[in-house]
């Protein structure tokens, strides 16, 4: 997607082979493009953030797999080295699958063969490429509901979404995102609600520049203001994105996901999660009881970044006598979500029958072929 | 309440009668006191949330109208000025009811007398202690909710809160926090989650430096993070305040409160507000179509306050070239409210008739006496 008019996708191999990404803890204010020299590199990219988004986070460990097999060439028990960089790389974010699966399959792929480095690149390029191809499908699947609204409504099509499902969290188009870009390339005139997302304002901050730089109207509101948007019919659907769904279509997604979702649903207004399907944990049933939730640092609560006199500087904007907790995520029921966008259609209603019938057996062939 | 172990009012008349009050701007990190001089101080104190709640507002602009009446001897038509300052007044926030009821109150007291000064001051000084009042008996009301839930559970009772319904945003007490300082004092332990409340974050600032003051555990959360606090039932009850409650019991309440009352609902939590009967406005049934929404300015989505180096400064967190918009308030609609904590009693089911039978004929015989 664009910034600044040239095309970019969130992590590349540069002309030298190197591996590219932006650090998007200094986003919107600049953008920073990194090098991931080492899979520690990779590790901290992924640990404090300065990548993001459950796609993207898993061709990254991909490539931090590759880098792992060739910094193995030098370790006294090479085999022992890329199991130890697997396992860092594995703990770096508990919540999303996509780690999960990107470093199982990677482990997998570099034992089948004898060219370990190849392997690895081969299966992280492949990843990529899937990543891409499936947001693209949520593009076009996802569409025809902005479509629908407009046919309808012959006005513009106000989209209200959370946090950063876009192209900065995926690859390219993003999951929320794409049918959003798909109806702008048709024409269709949008509008986007972004509720900033505290405590790191992924929104805000992340969302909101992907789309003024890919020309799409949008108003920030604040996390608080969604159920007023939603009470007044302001939006005329929501979509956001899912860290992990399980068999049921419980929804895991971005801390305050599951009050956004509860506004819509009280008012009937559509909501919508867009999953790639790499996202679905059928392992696991229901959500609330299952997804162990990651607790993040206070710190994320206390402080905050912004512009002062053109730096970037942190704030403190808590008392400093009080305790703060920050929990990531939320549990979306399964209940309050209209349809899933996925990359194999859409899913509507959200039941364990029509997630397996989509989902289950074209997915696993897929990503182990 | 406390600050430092010493005991203060929101709004008092020092040993030289002059009106004091604090500017909240700079709290939880600096304790500012601040001296009303002049009706057109109040406006401003009013207007620019130096001063905030709807108790608060509604005493500062009788005491607003006192000064006004000691301005007026110099004018040269003291009945016009009087009446201009008073539209003023009316001006500065839209959404209180305690403004304008204050307002025609204190004016109808000035015409009603030849001293108009000491109507106007005798007025104020009785309607801050009926405020004080109200909230004390707020809290030997809600305390009982607090104490039959420890009754059961047996151990620390939890509550969360959203926005500052403290005791400055009133005068004594609070009206959401007086519960809980009730339920403190009778031994009762307890924990308060604070939702930080976007974007002027008043939770995070007032009320967790309130609850710190006087001894209160408590935790600061994100607004998004109630949702999974109450879905993992980590609180036993929601208690917020209400700037507005109509006939039906429709709460008009600080940005978020809807979407945390939904949560509440969703999850089988009780829900209350805690409303002094002034807040009532029996004129209008429906909050949602009937109640104005006041629409602030985007800076305060655009930006915030926090320490930098020691220093209160002003920072950006939104992308220069995105567009933000701001809604003050939502409606929390009577459906969603287990319960109204009044200074007449709980009203609970929240019933046009129960509302009626508590608040109407004694309310309004008590203002206009």
């Amino acid at each position: 997607m664009l910034i600044n008019d040239i095309p970019y996708h969130t992590i590349w191999l540069d002309d030298k082979g190197r591996i590219k990404t932006f650090d998007q803890r200094y986003l919107p204010f600049k953008i920073k493009i990194i090098t991931l020299r080492t899979s520690d590199d990779v590790y901290s990219a992924i640990r404090e953030m300065k990548l993001r988004g459950a796609p993207a986070i898993g061709v990254a460990a991909a490539y931090g797999m590759y880098l792992a097999c060739k910094e193995s060439k030098s370790a006294s028990a090479p085999g022992k080295y890329i199991l130890k960089k697997y396992k860092q790389l594995l703990s770096a974010r508990p919540t999303a699958v996509n780690l999960q699966f990107a470093l199982k399959n990677s482990l997998e792929e570099i034992n089948n063969h004898d060219d370990k480095i190849s392997a690895a690149l081969e299966y992280a390029n492949k990843l990529k490429a899937y990543e891409i191809d499936a947001c693209k499908k949520i593009g076009e699947y996802g569409v025809k509901l902005i479509e629908n609204i407009y046919k309808k409504k012959k006005s513009t099509v106000n989209i209200l979404t959370h946090c950063n499902a876009g192209w900065l969290a995926c690859i390219e188009y993003g999951t929320a995102t794409a049918p959003i870009y798909f109806a702008a390339a048709k024409k269709i005139p949008v509008h986007v609600w972004v509720e900033e997302t505290r405590p790191r304002n992924q929104g805000a901050s992340i969302t909101a520049f992907e789309l003024y730089h890919n020309h799409i109207p949008h108003t920030i509101i604040c996390d608080n203001a969604g159920g007023y948007v939603l009470q007044k019919k302001m939006a005329d659907i929501v979509i956001t994105g899912s860290d992990r769904t399980t068999a049921n279509g419980d929804v895991c997604n971005k801390i305050g996901t599951y009050k956004t979702a509860l506004a819509a649903f009280d008012n009937g207004v559509p909501f919508y999660a867009a999953v790639p399907s790499s996202s679905f944990d059928l392992s696991i049933d229901n959500g609330l009881s299952e997804i162990p939730i990651e607790e993040r640092t206070p710190d994320e609560v206390d402080y905050i970044s912004g512009l002062y006199k053109n730096k970037l500087v942190k704030v403190r904007i808590t008392p400093p006598h009080s305790m703060s907790k920050n929990f990531g995520f939320d549990i979306t029921p399964a209940k309050l979500v209209t349809g899933l966008i996925t990359d194999k259609g859409i899913i509507s209603p959200v039941r364990k029958e029509n997630i397996k019938a989509i989902i289950l057996s074209e997915f696993i062939s897929q990503m182990r072929s």
